[in-house]
């Protein structure tokens, strides 16, 4: 019997997810992709989190109480990291609660803090040539660009412009600057119209959100399934069809491309812009995939010893690419850190502010491979990790992704209870369900510290009748049934298998063994970690003290583990937003020690310990 | 009669120039085109001007004997400075004794000094990838690159080439540099082969220089007539042309892109190299033939207030010039000052180290229109006077070229004696003997100092006879013979009209006002110039004394004017060579004051009074 789960719809994003009953309404945000700014990490005292109900007015707690006005909760805000979801909720979000998306107000006008993107746009009237001022055409341009106007390069093609378009204009035009290049000059004033895209190219789901570069607020998301999924599930196998056919690495890049092309139309036609005022793009992704978009060849990613064509950063004109863009829009792909820790994990680090803090944080992406990264201010060490894609729901008897009929969550009482994506019938079980099953069997003693399913005598006697008849045998081997076969989908029971388990132990050993190398190396004791950060899709899913449970994560206090939502395309954003995070990006990828974990001597060894489960 | 002279031939250009008995040979040799470096200015007490005769053996001076040692003087070692013309002569000239292109010897190998050309190439042999060394194939060839190759550019194009390039030569190649910026990987050693060419675009004539970029040394030189010269001899002629012509601003571009491409093809092939070795052309020229070399629409030079579109420099690759190179060959086009004073002055001020000195010096380059620039480390002024066409022969009743059958020079003693380019009968006069003529006129008393030829009874009693004779009327105006009818190549007199005087003051009148302006804005007396240089084709043909005489230059010490060559070429080729040399010329271009004669209420009376000829 499904346990009881609610609809929570976030807006504007318009982005729906399912929660059980007595999730807090800042995980759920954080489940739909939408991190909220949390300072005093959800502990109620920085009020920050606010977002504003429709249809619902819950009592106000003590802590919204101190932070909300009157007027303000009679409009129904609250603070997100108070309220637990305890029916289907329609919830406003706006910019200034967002992570990373901080505004102040100054004289009555939102400005985004930090707002710095490379393009800008300037509407500027030039001094007409007289006897007396005989500068030349550019170098009154640049003196009409004010202070910064002496640096900006001016390339041919628009010297060859700039003479007639200014006589014919009243030496008045706008002008697009990208950092100290000029792109482009347009008529007019068309100073307000300056967008940008960030992707995020992941193995599987490759996200776009349009930004607007005025204003520095997100004018839509997109994304799609990286239809490069048709040539493998994972980098290797692509590599392996890119290696054995002659236009391989041609026709991958296409696929890629056409994507990035297909979205970049949806969000200009839902935001009703026009596709010239995308003046950049900025891109992460796992080195793979980057070099895949470049139509850098990757082979030697996948034989050892696994190193990259370029770490980056990459700029390059759209054209090149095969994107749908004007030759003057630039696309920026993030800087690589090593062979396996690709800019997708340097967005991460850079979205996770992890080079800002004293304190030790570590930020972990769990997916196929785990990209783990330790550091503060003054050091930062990564690795990555073959964590497989048992989270992905990969390789496992009734694994599945995280989409509707799939069991995202598992409460073992006295009896076995599970949420279904969609609150349809089961139809298989994805990452964040099966790391529950295996928590809760733990807690339940039917899964011993060595991984074992335990059965009949070997069970000990706590565990609740309903329970204890769930335990049966697949393939000779011990299982245990999710739902019934009358109760699912498919009409056939949804089991855990012996293997499924070892397939968990296999993935977060790897995880767990990575992190305490890197905590090994930074000097610091997992446990003493000031605050352990989950990014990606699977990372917003799971449940901390489950992870916690299984050895997944190091056994800090719950609220020490964060959820940072999909990280990596924060981080495509803030470098699209701001030049200063785009530095950042490059200090992080030349900064960033890059941990071999295949040359410690130590590893296997850790390996095999670390794929244990704790005791309780 | 024509006196004596002699052709001397310099090796190894292979360019011969006649001059009259008793020229020194240092200034046959700036004739030629060829600047001898002569610190101590002549006097014979630096030693640097050896050069070689062949054939014939003088006998060595003191100075000689001071400087040379007696195996050299037994090879036909001579100091330039010292040896006066009184044969044809065969002389070699060695690289050491070229002005900018000194070399030291160090270690046994010859070094160019200051050679620091933007292009660099280096054989590298990359550290191969292992387990322990997983830095990206682009970084280990940074690591390759030695310190600086940290700061190397790469863009993607040759990103995508690298990483199978290294793993098909055994992580070894060639890199081509240019800047910070990698052009081009190229299989094997081919380091020693980096070319460049230097191009001085003139109104009239085109000049390229091959230049070796692994020494510095010339390979090479080729001219030809600008072939724009069938749209008009001068700028505003061919800027009307393209304002009165769609196409206009196209077919002049490819007109002077198709002559360059012939001096290219010209001077490869006579060198014998491939033009896949050629990575970058400079090049230096006047405003509008920059403007229409690089496609930039000059028609607001023509017009008042007579402004450039771009005052540079200018960097672009040579496909978008059509220029026969690759994609890869930088063309570098020189900054200019402002409308009427652009790159060609840049070049003459670079060369003529204006900016390096204490002393304050002043260079001048006489053309169609006159540019001048007066300074010192502290401070450059430069201003462009109409000089008009009289010194190139042009609005002179008998003027020409300074090609076979001009009288270059003239003497006036007891009798008319002349001098014919060629050996042959004369056919009319160029600018040097123009210039001859009239100081010599001056001195006889036959020209008075307000220009007026005199005539008869106003004759003064001490014109010898045969002078006295050769004074004539024409039209109705006086006049001078310098050639009777039955001694010249046409059969007719050739003469000196009053109104050709008239059209010397307002050409030396020009000049001599601008500087004049130039040393009032400078506040220095002209007469208290250290050096007064000469540039270009007219400035090294004519005699000091007689340029003092006119009043086309101040009253200093003949030794104080010297002649330096074709400096605008001599600047593109230190902007090739240097980049320490291109870096100047920008400071050149931002630091140069401009002064627009026209903007000062003196200057039409300082003109005036500048166009009378001094007293004796």
């Amino acid at each position: 019997m499904p346990a009881e789960s609610y609809r929570v719809t976030f807006q504007p994003d318009g982005r729906s997810v399912f929660v059980l009953a007595g999730t807090k309404l800042i995980e759920a945000a954080g489940q739909a992709g939408i991190i909220l700014n949390t300072p005093c990490g959800g502990e109620g005292t920085c009020g920050k989190c606010r977002v504003e109900l429709l249809d619902h007015e819950p009592p106000p707690s003590e802590a919204c109480l101190r932070h909300v006005s009157a007027k303000e909760i009679e409009r129904g805000v609250r603070l997100a990291c108070q309220l637990e979801v305890d029916r289907d909720l329609v919830v406003t979000v706006p910019e200034r609660a967002r992570m990373f998306d901080q505004v102040v107000l100054t004289d009555g006008t939102e400005h985004t803090v930090g707002l710095e993107p490379m393009v800008r746009k300037a509407y500027v009237q030039l001094a007409e040539p007289t006897i007396e001022d005989v500068r030349s055409d550019v170098d009154r341009l640049k003196a009409a660009l004010g202070p910064r106007g002496r640096n900006v390069k001016v390339a041919l093609e628009h010297v060859r412009e700039l003479g007639p378009m200014l006589r014919k204009d009243g030496f008045k035009l706008t002008v697009v600057l990208h950092d100290n290049r000029l792109v482009k000059f347009e008529p007019g004033d068309t100073s307000r119209a300056a967008w940008g895209v960030a992707f995020d190219v992941g193995t599987t789901t490759i996200v776009g959100v349009l930004v607007d570069l005025t204003t520095g607020l997100r004018a839509g998301v997109a994304s799609r399934t990286n239809p490069q999924i048709h040539f493998g599930d994972d980098v290797v196998s692509r590599i392996k069809y890119i290696e054995d056919h002659e236009h391989g690495l041609a026709e991958l890049q296409k696929r890629i491309v056409n994507c990035l092309n297909d979205i970049i139309l949806e969000l200009a036609g839902e935001a009703n812009i026009d596709l010239d005022c995308i003046y950049e793009a900025t891109a992460v992704g796992n080195s793979t995939m980057t070099h895949i978009l470049l139509g850098v060849n990757p082979s030697p990613i996948a034989h050892a010893p696994y190193v990259n064509v370029f770490r980056g950063p990459i700029d390059v004109g759209a054209p090149a690419l095969g994107l749908d863009l004007n030759a003057y829009t630039n696309v920026h792909v993030l800087p690589n850190i090593a062979g396996f820790v690709g800019s997708d994990t340097v967005g991460v680090i850079l979205a996770a502010r992890l080079m800002h803090n004293e304190d030790v944080c570590i930020a972990v992406d769990i997916g196929t491979n785990g990209e783990i990264a330790i550091g503060n201010r003054g050091r930062i060490i990564v690795c990555s990790t073959a964590a497989g894609p048992a989270f992905e729901g990969a390789r496992i008897r009734h694994g599945m992704r995280a989409t509707e009929g799939a069991i995202d969550k598992v409460v073992i009482r006295d009896d076995v209870e599970v949420s279904v994506i969609g609150g349809g019938r089961a139809s298989g079980i994805c990452g964040s369900g099966l790391l529950d099953v295996v928590a809760e069997l733990l807690r339940a003693g039917v899964i011993d510290t060595s991984g074992r399913i335990l059965t009949g005598g070997a069970l000990p006697a706590t565990v609740p009748d309903a329970v204890r008849k769930a335990v049966t045998t697949f393939n000779g081997q011990p299982a245990f049934v999710l739902v019934d076969g009358h109760a699912s989908k498919t009409a056939e029971p949804i089991l855990l298998t012996q293997r499924d388990v070892r397939e968990v132990q296999l993935a977060k050993g790897a995880i767990w063994s990575g992190i305490r190398v890197l905590c090994s190396e930074f000097g610091v004791e997992p446990q003493d970690v000031s605050r352990i950060l989950l990014a990606g899709g699977f990372g917003n899913f799971l449940r901390r003290s489950n992870a916690k449970r299984i050895g997944l994560l190091p056994d800090v206090p719950t609220p020490r583990i964060e959820f940072i939502g999909n990280a990596a395309a924060v981080g495509a954003r803030m470098a699209l937003r701001s030049r200063t995070s785009r530095l950042e990006a490059a200090r992080i990828s030349v900064k960033a020690e890059y941990v071999e974990l295949g040359t410690r001597a130590d590893f296997q060894m850790l390996f095999m310990e670390s794929m244990m489960f704790p005791e309780a």
